[in-house]
């Protein structure tokens, strides 16, 4: 049914699964990428489930418009809350970054403890705890809800004594846990990884589930002989569509991707 | 063609409007009150005018269906980018925030020095610079975008060091500009009005628009005779709407509202 050489659709609620994207590129150079951001409704963290489960679906909607072959959930809130609604639906491979990070924290974790921080949305569903329980019975998860990182890295605030103080209140219940392994569980946590690896010291683990999602992307697409077998030569190898601030978000893709991003496309979410 | 007896209808981007809501049920206790918040597409702030345009459009289409005699843009970002536009086409009375918030501010200056804070699409738009200015020509407006000031009001943190920090690093260029009177052009900031008070000190006055505002509806319904003349006795005076997390709105609206909210309803603002 699907192509090959078809693109693969991946998704946020904003920037944040660009450090998905960028895992898929580096892994995958040959793949072309659409690209989807609901920047004029992000944030999805602190939403309902019925609401993101209705977002997702309309972005689905709109990708399956561009003939993609897999999409790829690059928002852990969307995962949390609409993965298994929308799989049942889809005919087409569909990859959350939950599972993946799951995963490699139930693999790398020694003495059993593992925290999880997110956003409400992804921390009240529970998602990472039930996959990492389900990989490896009997340990120990913690979730920390951390509403207020978004917007300190949004505000640029990456090395500051604000955003030490924030992450130093929310990680320290984690420190009491004693956990040898922490998963962040929100795509723009990376962009904090050096603040949160100083606060939890050298002796825990930090998993990023973008590097393995892409990892499992790919495996999918071998399985089921979807990977890409020409070389692209169209000038715009990746496309790039938000719902709001088109330039905004060319400039931001620009300065955390492999390549320029030239031209962002501003669509009309809520008629698909 | 409206009916005096008709409710005032309300809205903003969430919960801040709130305070708007309640000078209005403050100053015309007679009057009924249809609200909307768009919980679901939160925040407005940081998104463009012509998303914000849009939104404001189907929230005026939902609220006509409620029969409202007169709208009030209880959203400063709205008000800012919206209400030339839609007033233009709506026949009925439809106030914002922003004038009457001049007004007062263009009143209370000695020195000619006035401050705007607000969120990133308020103060872009310069619409309380143009309001100000147009009232008293030759006064010297700075505007202050505070991005963080609204994510640490909706968690709570009203009297915290970091509130406290932020808050001073985003007013000491206003300090720097020895202003008298400061504009808390955004519905959340008058829940931070003692941290500001305290930061901007006792010589400078603080004005906080949504006094003001319900004082010029007042006045607008009763040159239009369109004050309410029977006493209401429905058991649901006001009636609340938004477009997500129905509940949580319900408990925040009863902690600030004059009388406890029985009930809100969602409903699905995209359709309208």
């Amino acid at each position: 049914m699907a192509d090959r050489n078809s693109p693969i659709g991946v998704f946020d609620s904003g920037i944040g699964g660009l450090t998905v994207a960028r895992e898929i590129m580096r892994q995958m150079p040959e793949e072309r990428i659409v690209y989807f951001g609901d920047t004029a409704r992000v944030p999805y963290g602190n939403k309902s489930q019925e609401t993101v489960i209705r977002f997702t679906g309309q972005i689905i909607r709109f990708l399956l418009t561009k003939d993609v072959k897999a999409i790829v959930i690059a928002c852990n809130t969307a995962t949390a809350y609409a993965l298994d609604v929308v799989e049942r639906e889809l005919q087409l491979p569909i990859v959350g970054v939950i599972h993946a990070g799951a995963k490699i924290a139930a693999e790398s974790t020694r003495n059993g403890k593992i925290g999880v921080i997110g956003t409400e949305g992804t921390i009240r569903s529970g998602g990472y705890t039930k996959a990492i329980k389900s990989m490896k019975p009997g340990v120990e998860v913690t979730g920390k809800p951390c509403p207020l990182l978004v917007p300190l890295v949004e505000e640029g605030l990456l090395h500051d004594s604000v955003t030490d103080e924030i992450a130093s209140r929310y990680l320290s219940e984690l420190k009491g846990k004693y956990i040898d392994t922490l998963v962040l569980g929100c795509t723009h946590y990376p962009l904090l990884r050096s603040t949160i690896g100083r606060l939890m010291g050298p002796e825990v683990t930090l998993v990023n589930p973008a590097y393995e999602t892409a990892l499992e992307l790919k495996q999918i697409l071998e399985d089921k002989n979807l990977i890409c077998n020409k070389e692209e030569t169209a000038e715009e190898k990746h496309c790039f569509y938000v719902s709001d601030l088109a330039e905004k978000f060319t400039s931001f893709a620009s300065s955390i991707l492999p390549e320029d991003v030239r031209e962002t496309k501003q669509i009309n979410i809520e008629e698909y």
